[in-house]
């Protein structure tokens, strides 16, 4: 049995990250992230004639280069744990046409880049595996026409909605490898205060975030200080404020967090209103921005947490509540 | 590390099934199955006013059974998985609200419950829980006016259309228990034969049910016929004889071979067409069916393989063909 302390896994020994990398559109190429991304396609299509298409070519584009970087063949991976937004997750089905690994198909909303790292990693720890990868992606015109407008209707957007990242982050674990390595994870339960605000996502994950995160400094032991970075996404502005004042109330005070929404885009120079969204938000942030600072040392441990908004188009319309969800991974540059 | 060969993994100390449930709706209440099931409600709303709402609440009960039936409750459960055909899968989502317990939402359409009870199995296995819960639903009303047409409509059916269960399954695992036991798991791979008629999505699962039926065979170097039956879900009557053809063609004669689609109705009597389909489908076949003869010892050792469609209405209108997934595992009355 691993180390398990309420609903926290701790991993005797830590899997290791093999490799990983973000690709991104347009937007994110003129974002101050830009850098640390692999690929960069600025016509934002990949090549492709339809957005959900566009959307499994830059996740096709992202696995292969997360394996080439890690030196991992398709053949040699256990396990593939993947999952996207669209509608029955076509971007993830589609790309693993290509892929002929065994497939588990998330869906955690824009949590899914932390419940696939989370379980890429237990399956490792579990000695279930040797090798495996967690994938996730968001692409902002096929999100849009899904969730809220098509863009052909240039409908006008709130100040506290969020901009959907049309980006893909992959990482390729194994059982023996160098840094950095993941350490643990908190599966994070549905948490729903009843924000109905289908454009205020970040006011509807905050709780979710807050309850995940407390749940581990609970379960750990550990206070937030001790982390060098405590990474949360996508919240946003909005829901940034609101995790800190959450955390505040239960007499946590948060120093050194950072959320993934507002790395992503310069909100100001890139008009993103309330800061990044999309699964393919804090995916990508991971991969071009947290783990090649935790491979070179610059950072030593941090927490990164990815929030999910878990209602669909259908429930909003049916004036039910947006419930939330946040898992959260251990990442460390030593074990 | 477990027994893994090839895409399979055999495990050392089979997790226990310590609890199950089926709830179906009213067609389910007429088909052969029907005293198998822990709840049927002949309303089919489930008291709720939506349909959505109505598949959430149904998958609710399932659960509260289950939970029941297993002598555990919520808060002794480490992890539970969860998924359904709801666009975002919010059915699952919405009934988690209720269960305080760390969830990992899944999709892989109709393959789902195969799928989780693979995870919830591994987990255990792996040491990384004591005690899971897997939990799958769709619901016939939701899954038409979503995926085909609204009921009031009136749309015709092609003979090669598969009806949708409005059920749901629940399975409840330990480390500690008595049978049935959970004894492998193949997760498929995502095959894709091009397939484009999306009222005949038995004939796009049968090579994927095919191909992880094979591979199990391969790995485990045993034969067909040293399980009491193997059961897929849901193929339908096109699927099934496929399966069996393109086996054959393989050189592996089924002989006993039974689809769930094809077990759950009376396809004479209850107008099904080509038989039963959605997740609840194999995951009620397998809590109404399966598990209890598992339990009593009439079944020794079976195989359940979930097979799953991973198009949308929006790939359908693209022209995508539509990529097929099947899971397996491998269920016994010893360890």
């Amino acid at each position: 049995m691993q180390n398990k302390k309420g609903d926290t896994l701790f991993f005797r020994t830590p899997p290791s990250v093999l490799g990983y990398a973000a690709v991104g559109g347009k937007k994110e190429s003129e974002g101050p992230l830009a850098d640390g991304f692999d690929v960069l396609d600025t016509d934002t299509t990949f090549g492709e004639k339809t957005w959900e298409q566009s959307e499994s070519r830059m996740q096709a584009i992202c696995a292969e280069t997360a394996l080439k970087k890690s030196g991992v063949t398709p053949k040699e991976l256990d396990c593939l744990f993947a999952g996207d937004l669209e509608n029955q997750c076509t971007a993830s089905n589609y790309t693993m046409r290509d892929l002929p690994v065994p497939f588990v198909g998330l869906y955690n909303a824009c949590a899914t880049m932390a419940e696939g790292l989370g379980l890429a990693a237990a399956f490792i720890a579990g000695g279930l595996a040797q090798r495996t990868m967690a994938l996730a992606s968001s692409h902002f015109c096929a999100a849009e026409r899904q969730y809220r407008f098509p863009l052909e209707y240039g409908g006008k957007r709130t100040p506290t909605s969020q901009w959907t990242a049309t980006a893909s982050g992959g990482v390729v674990l194994g059982s023996v490898g160098g840094p950095p390595y993941v350490k643990a994870v908190t599966f994070g339960r549905v948490i729903d205060y009843g924000i109905k605000d289908i454009n205020n996502m970040g006011a509807a994950m905050a709780p979710a975030a807050a309850h995940t995160l407390l749940t581990f400094l609970k379960d750990s032991g550990r206070q937030p200080e001790e982390f060098d970075r405590i990474f949360t996404g996508d919240l946003g502005a909005v829901g940034s404020t609101l995790l800190e004042e959450i955390c505040e109330k239960e007499g946590v005070k948060l120093t050194n967090h950072s959320d993934c929404g507002l790395l992503l885009y310069d909100r100001e120079q890139q008009q993103v209103d309330a800061g990044g969204s999309g699964v393919g938000c804090s995916a990508s942030v991971l991969c071009s921005h947290i783990l090649p600072q935790l491979k070179s040392g610059k950072l030593r441990e941090v927490l990164f947490i990815a929030t999910g908004a878990l209602m669909s188009p259908t429930t909003f319309m049916q004036k039910e509540s947006i419930p939330g969800i946040a898992h959260l991974v251990l990442l460390g540059s030593g074990k």
